[in-house]
C-alpha cells in the first residue's frame, strides 16, 4: 500500500466502513471515522489507531470537524445512497479531496458520481459478476 | 457464458438475487427464482423469462417444489446468512448440486463453507477489496 502518511476519511461505520478504516489504519495511513451511531464506532476493532466522530456527515460542521480539507482520500460507504451521494460530491468539489469514492446500492448513480470524478462501486454489481464467474468458471 | 440448457436456482430476490437471475436467464439458462416477499417477485425485469416461487426455502418442501435435484446451479442471495448457510447446504449434501453458491455477510463463514464445497462470495470484503485497490491505483 502505498496510503502510508496520508489522511483519509471514512463516512459510515458499518461493516464496510470499519474493515476498510482497519485496514488503511493498519498500512499507516491516519484515519478519521464518521457514524450517527455510537454503538458502531464502538465496535471497531482494538487495533485501529485512528480517530471517531459521532455525528451526521451531511452537516458541514462535521466535515469540517473531520478536517476535510486535509484529507487525501474520502469514502462514503453509509447504507445510504443519497447521504454517499451528497457527502462525496462535498468532499469533491468543495473540499477538493483528491481521491474519493462511494459505495452505491443503486448502479443507475454510477455515470454521474464518475462524471464528479467520484470512485463509484455497487457491492451488488460486483457480488454478482464475482458470483456468476465463479459459477461459470466451475463448467 | 456456458450455462445454456443448465437450470439454475437463486434463494432471494433482492437487488443481487434480481441481478443474478436476470443474468443467468439472459445467458439462456432456466431459472427459478425463491422469496417469500411476492412484492420482490414482481419487481424482476419484464425480460426475465424464468419461474418464480413465493415461499421459504428454509422449508424442504419449497425446494422440493423448485426441483432442487434437477439443478446445476444453486444459489443462496439473501440478506439472511443463516438462511444461505442452510439452503445451500441442503442443496449440496441433500440434493447434489454441483454448482453451489451463497453470498455471506460474516467473512467467518467463509471457510466452513467452502469445506462443504460451496462458493462463499462476502459482498464486504469484494467492496472493500475494489475500493481499496482503487484508491490506492490512484496513488
Amino acid at each position: 500500500m502505498t496510503v502510508r502518511g496520508q489522511y483519509a476519511i471514512v463516512i459510515g461505520c458499518g461493516r464496510l466502513g470499519a474493515v476498510i478504516a482497519e485496514a488503511l489504519s493498519a498500512a499507516g495511513c491516519s484515519v478519521t471515522v464518521v457514524d450517527r451511531d455510537p454503538a458502531r464506532l464502538g465496535e471497531l476493532s482494538p487495533e485501529f489507531s485512528g480517530f471517531v466522530i459521532e455525528g451526521d456527515a451531511t452537516q458541514l460542521s462535521v466535515l469540517e470537524q473531520a478536517k476535510c480539507e486535509e484529507a487525501h482520500i474520502f469514502l462514503a460507504v453509509t447504507g445510504n445512497d443519497n447521504v454517499n451521494l451528497m457527502v462525496s460530491q462535498a468532499a469533491r468539489r468543495k473540499y477538493r479531496v483528491l481521491k474519493v469514492a462511494a459505495s452505491i446500492k443503486n448502479p443507475n448513480l454510477e455515470a454521474m458520481l464518475r462524471r464528479a470524478g467520484i470512485i463509484a462501486v455497487s457491492p451488488v454489481s460486483l457480488t454478482a459478476k464475482n458470483i456468476l464467474d465463479a459459477v461459470i468458471a466451475r463448467g
